[in-house]
């Protein structure tokens, strides 16, 4: 959690609501034509009026210059410090597919890739072989056996997969066999300490198995696996806040994530229409829901400046009904800046505005980046994001006599 | 370093060129008849013409309310907790005379002072004896022969010297000689723990044979030692960063302090006109440079108002100069602040502004403290800078997956 030890003698369970609404890839920067930012040139009258009245600032993911992943960047806005807590590519892959993960559990993201005679690696996305072909393939994968380990694989998009292994004193602590370029042959998994040489021996038994399986392939006949890792033992939420939080977002990775942390994940539908039918449904049993909206990030990444402008104005629309709710808090921020221009997460600062019954409002006119620098919670870290949500709904006492 | 721990995971090289100019003690306060700041009352179309198309920010150097030494301000820069790591007084002031230093050398910063037949300092600086008679004075301390231990005494301006021990298992945790007031004995050297006893030994030795040497002198007729020191082995910015770093600076010290951190300390002339032309020919050659500006501080520590606008007035026109390189980032900022109306180094924010290709200008229309404030970077730290640097040079990938 965030740095601050004497957290769990201020908290206090009360009947106030907070509603987190992360907007995924949410700050930008200017278009070199119009020098406006996607928020600056989107039409935000719901999000303007709450921004008047709210307490706005930005915030910073990790720190200064340093671009997050979906992972620190919402674990920050949870309060988890982003560079001491951190979840590996295979686990939030894994998370991603919708499949659970038990403790214990070691899993990498998976590419099947296409090996010369010589074995080289020739092309490290089987030429993208198509989605249905790579599930078959996962199914064949799933059948080898190893002596004590469960086995599973799991397909994802085009060459994607993830591999899960369950066993007893399993570890994370595995070179990757993806070498990360071609023209290369593919990487033995060795151990990174003691403890995983029998994990490092079980992974190439598997790829070995793998290899035999898929030797009819012409593409796909080879796989590299990247990124293991393990679900970190992490504080949970609910107890750590005294919340009864819970999560709705269409994305599996980010229900994975919300799971990790120990939210209520709720199933819900793919659109952000449908998430807010799950809110309004499940609202009153909570006191913290997060929402996710995930198509700002989508377009950001890539490149559609005029596409993310449309993202913003849609959500805008749906301010009216989050409001209708009447949560004692609403937060409504990002979990990174995905500017349009780059085509990429950055590091820049997102705007972040915190509603509620001790807010009204401070010159802020609207809900940009701009705008919200010169709020009254001024330039922070994200991870103070939770701590300030709790303060203003009340779920804070004094700190120190 | 930064405290960003997996900063290594996330540097990749690029053939972007990164140029950061430091304007030693840049920053300023207003002067109480005009209420301007030195920035306020130049003219600098060129620096306020490319402010207008930054990212535009203020830096604190060490923590607010703390004015720091050229080293913490500079290392800051860098990227290296200006409080982690620090670089002593003996090794920096004997680094500023050009000397160099070895890893495991004890460098001291030394006064000539005068003694009373009582045994008392009653003249600190020795009446500020001149620097010929002082150079004299050196070199036959110089002929001093320690068992084992090689004595380097350099001269510096009128009373300063520096000591050089250098030998096998010297160590640094010895105490000042010199007891900072006047009309008291000089102080023994004493060990500050116990590996130091042979070093202690060492220092009061090496005193003990300097009074005799000097017995003739009427004014210089014993020294003082304080702020022992040895090179730390610090990060070097190469590695760390993947970068071929470089420094032209005019002035020993901060060639002797890039030289510390791993840059490559390429000669130069004494004027910034003749760095320039060291840049010029080496900027192909390097994908990160150190360009230093000394005039401002020089001026800003004498207390010269004026004088110093003009340093800064100067530093405006090779702006174009500068820019004709095509640097992918530009930097502009300053170690610290040198309010001329304090004749000092100061606690007070530096302005910063970073050009690159996705920097398009903020509303910020000068380079000056108050403009800078209201930049898109707000208020960091300098340590923050190196980061900045490096990601808008497309030099970060993201962190985390």
């Amino acid at each position: 959690m965030i740095d601050f030890p004497p957290l769990s003698s201020i908290v206090q369970k009360t009947p106030s609501r907070i509603l987190m609404l992360v907007v995924d890839g949410l700050g930008g920067i200017p278009h070199p034509d119009t020098r406006k930012s996607e928020l600056e040139r989107a039409e935000l009258p719901n999000l303007d009026a709450l921004a008047q009245h709210s307490a706005a600032g930005l915030i910073t993911p990790v720190v200064p210059g340093v671009a997050p992943g979906s992972g620190p960047g919402h674990l920050a806005l949870f309060g988890y410090d982003p560079v001491k807590y951190y979840i590996g590519r295979g686990v939030l892959e894994t998370l991603g597919l919708g499949v659970p993960l038990r403790q214990g559990d070691v899993a990498a993201r998976g590419n099947f890739c296409t090996v010369s005679p010589q074995g080289v690696i020739v092309d490290r996305r089987a030429g993208r072989v198509a989605s249905s072909v790579s599930a078959a393939l996962c199914h064949r994968l799933n059948a080898i056996r190893l002596d004590g380990i469960t086995v599973e694989v799991h397909p994802g998009k085009e060459h994607r997969f993830a591999l899960v292994l369950r066993g007893d004193r399993l570890s994370e602590d595995v070179s990757d066999t993806d070498p990360n370029r071609q023209d290369v042959p593919p990487l033995k998994a060795k151990a990174l300490n003691p403890h995983a040489e029998r994990t490092a021996a079980v992974v190439n038994t598997f790829v070995e198995q793998a290899q035999a399986s898929l030797r009819d392939q012409e593409q796909a006949n080879f796989i590299t696996l990247r990124g293991f890792s393990q679900v970190p033992s992490l504080p949970q939420m609910g107890p750590s806040y005294a919340l009864e939080p819970a999560a709705i977002a269409a994305y599996p990775m980010y229900r994975g994530l919300a799971g990790v942390l120990g939210m209520r994940v709720i199933p819900t539908g793919g659109t952000f229409a449908e998430e807010l039918e799950t809110l309004r449904e499940h609202w009153r049993r909570h006191d913290f829901v997060f929402l996710h909206y995930k198509p700002s990030d989508a377009t950001g990444e890539d490149g559609n400046f005029d596409a993310k402008v449309r993202t913003l104005e849609q959500l805008d629309t749906f301010i009216p009904s989050l409001l209708d709710l009447k949560p004692d808090v609403l937060v409504v921020t990002g979990d990174h800046a995905t500017p349009a221009v780059l085509a990429a997460h950055s590091w820049h600062p997102v705007p972040i505005i915190i509603h509620s019954a001790s807010t009204r409002g401070e010159g802020v006119p609207r809900f940009t980046e701009r705008a919200c620098a010169n709020g009254s919670l001024g330039r922070i870290a994200s991870v103070n994001t939770m701590l300030l949500a709790l303060a203003h709904a009340g779920k804070l006492v004094k700190y120190g006599p």
